[in-house]
């Protein structure tokens, strides 16, 4: 059996230093014992006005903890953040909505608002109820003394090998804004979830709708662009809070996607969302490559997505990159397989800047010595042109190894 | 490491007792040296009149032999049958098309016929040229002595750990008629890719759009309902002859889909169509246990399809089956990710006979024990009900062990 690292092998070197956000304040405890000893209870105070924007699983069978953000989104304002680690409270029948509920009621009290402004989120065994007592009792005690983002990330991890976290800061009005997120995934243990969780915090005023358009438009170049195994969690969660503390700063709120701002802002959260987003693709169970599969001259986007991922998901492509084999034939029959529009002797591959097919054919310049140098590299750019129109997409994904038979196999319930 | 097995451990004792067909005369010969010291190419001689139906992969980059074969389908007259194992004559360009013209003409002259009436299928290594000249002389020195079913499941292997046939006796106007039918699937090895091809023979007199018509029925519910990783070759090929030669013992021709033998022919076709796929599972790469997955109540047959797929090509789920872990929250998970209609709080799922979860949650009667015991046979059943309505479909894979990653990635090219 292959080993399982502690670590990933393609963890960053250390947690990165991430600004505090004016008006939010993180607490972690342990519920009950914990989660394997560690504080696995995340709770997070946002000053009033924060509003909120998020994007949520699209899993037919959600946990209740996405029903609630689901009902609650649309208000567009937050008080509170409550996240366990250890169990999902998915799949338990109704009393996952009463324990969501409880919890909620809890948090309000606690922090003296109204509970549809208190946000859930749950990850961890499946199946299991979760008992609200425990947690209630521990987001009191939570409350003594406050936490730093990477207590935070560390909170919410359940079988991650590492804390994952990125921020930002630019300037607004003049005034230095900042952005700091963190994000758990996408480690999955007997009969634990793939669950993907993030959470980012801002002290840029920005209206929920702004906000939610500028996530959206994100999260499908982070988020909805990586894929580890193609499996969808019952729990998947993004939510973004923007206190708009930088508004006793001169920062005036920005309220329309007009407002030439939104660009700035914008290209700030799209790179923490898609640094978060790489680190959860670093730590796919048993990865020792990172892959980023960049399609062009498709018919479209969507159909560049399709194949995109298409190749990004096949297992043959996935064994390949973890044998050090650049294997374009698997390459062209994950193409071909993705159903999308595609001309086989316009076809065009790389992998990096090496052209190894052509025009329907190996490559005339193709050196297999210089493609097997290519491939012991710890990041892998797989490129096809197909030659067809200006449809682009680029998806990241990782190779498949022993290691995750290992993780997801190895073991009896 | 993990083991590779010599032979699977899922394949039959033996190679099935089949039929002689009239009309069919079975030729094997190594072309050139062989592949890997075996005879790697098969002719097939059917008698004039034999009608042919097929099916082929649906890859956008098919292989120079699908294209050769779509053109002469609608024909519907068949003379011969050329497969080569070792080299696919795929994405090779122009001289793809070049070499199977060669062939074609060359086979049509050995056997008097024209060239449209020769099938060729090739397997094994993309993107190298195959010349037709080893493939040409071969052929020639082929047709000296005739081959059983056996030699020719032999001929067309090419990492495949056994020879693949099935077939059937039936009574048809009182007298005896056989279909018997060969296979190879679904090995693969650097950088072979994982094809499927499959021949069907019987002295059955039917009509070229009859025996369409039950093929396509009969392959929805076979090759098309099996996967072993989600990918589809560039030159997946299933095809049917139809020599007729029962006439001459008092068959009438089916030429009529309202014929009432139809339902015979098209059992009898259908079940070694099943067998035969069946086998391309059991010889999944790694494979260790047959996964059958029957979903229920969906809103649609169709509906029922993409969920028992998702299931069924869900990493998670196929590592738990290695694990022989009772994993249902894996299954709810690729319930939910399948995007079509399910209600979390309706969803049945069993393990065999054994309830696991109902109601959207763990069902009262559930027994570790009793889950765990099961979760060690061969074949393991993953049954779904939606209680939406009257959709269904059963989709047959494999698990995803160790051994896979072996054989698809523990290489260098």
């Amino acid at each position: 059996m292959a080993q399982v690292s502690a670590v990933s092998p393609l963890a960053p070197d250390q947690f990165p230093q991430l600004e505090k956000v004016d008006g939010v304040e993180l607490f972690v405890a342990p519920i009950g014992a914990g989660y394997h000893g560690r504080k696995n209870l995340l709770v997070a105070r946002m000053i009033e006005g924060t509003s909120v924007a998020g994007v949520l699983t699209k899993s037919k069978c959600p946990s209740a903890p996405i029903d609630w953000c689901k009902q609650n989104l649309p208000q567009g304002l937050a008080r509170g953040l409550v996240v366990n680690a250890g169990n999902a409270n998915a799949f338990v029948g109704k009393v996952g909505a009463e324990t969501v509920r409880a919890t909620a009621d809890a948090a309000a009290t606690i922090l003296q608002c109204d509970a549809s402004e208190i946000f859930i989120s749950s990850t961890g065994v499946i199946g299991e109820p979760l008992n609200a007592g425990p947690l209630v009792d521990a987001m009191s005690a939570a409350l003594g003394a406050s936490a730093t983002f990477e207590d935070a990330a560390n909170a919410i991890r359940t079988t991650d090998t590492f804390a994952k976290g990125a921020g930002a800061s630019f300037d607004l009005d003049g005034v230095e804004v900042v952005i700091s997120g963190i994000a758990k995934g996408s480690g999955m243990i007997a009969p634990n979830m793939a669950t993907m969780l993030s959470y980012l915090f801002t002290d840029v005023p920005v209206s929920a709708d702004v906000l939610k358009s500028i996530l959206v438009d994100g999260n499908a170049k982070s988020f909805n662009a990586i894929t580890v195994d193609s499996d969808t969690s019952t729990s998947d969660t993004c939510l973004v809070f923007a206190t708009g503390a930088a508004k006793s700063r001169g920062v005036e709120p920005i309220t329309d996607l007009d407002d030439p701002r939104c660009a700035d802002f914008a290209q700030a959260l799209h790179a923490v969302l898609k640094d978060l987003a790489l680190q959860i693709i670093r730590d796919g169970e048993g990865a020792t490559k990172l892959m980023v599969v960049k399609v062009e001259g498709a018919v479209s986007d969507q159909s560049a997505d399709v194949i995109a991922r298409s190749i990004a998901n096949s297992p043959l492509v996935k064994t390949a990159l973890a044998g050090e084999d650049a294997n374009w034939g698997r390459v062209v029959a994950a193409v071909g397989k993705a159903g999308e529009p595609a001309d086989r002797d316009q076809l065009q591959i790389r992998f990096g800047d090496l052209v190894v097919a052509k025009d329907g054919y190996r490559s005339p310049d193709y050196s297999e010595d210089d493609a097997s140098q290519y491939m012991k590299n710890q990041q892998i750019e797989i490129g096809v042109s197909l030659g067809l129109g200006d449809g682009e997409a680029t998806i990241y994904g990782c190779d498949l190894t022993h290691g995750y038979v290992s993780i997801n196999g190895d073991y009896r319930s």
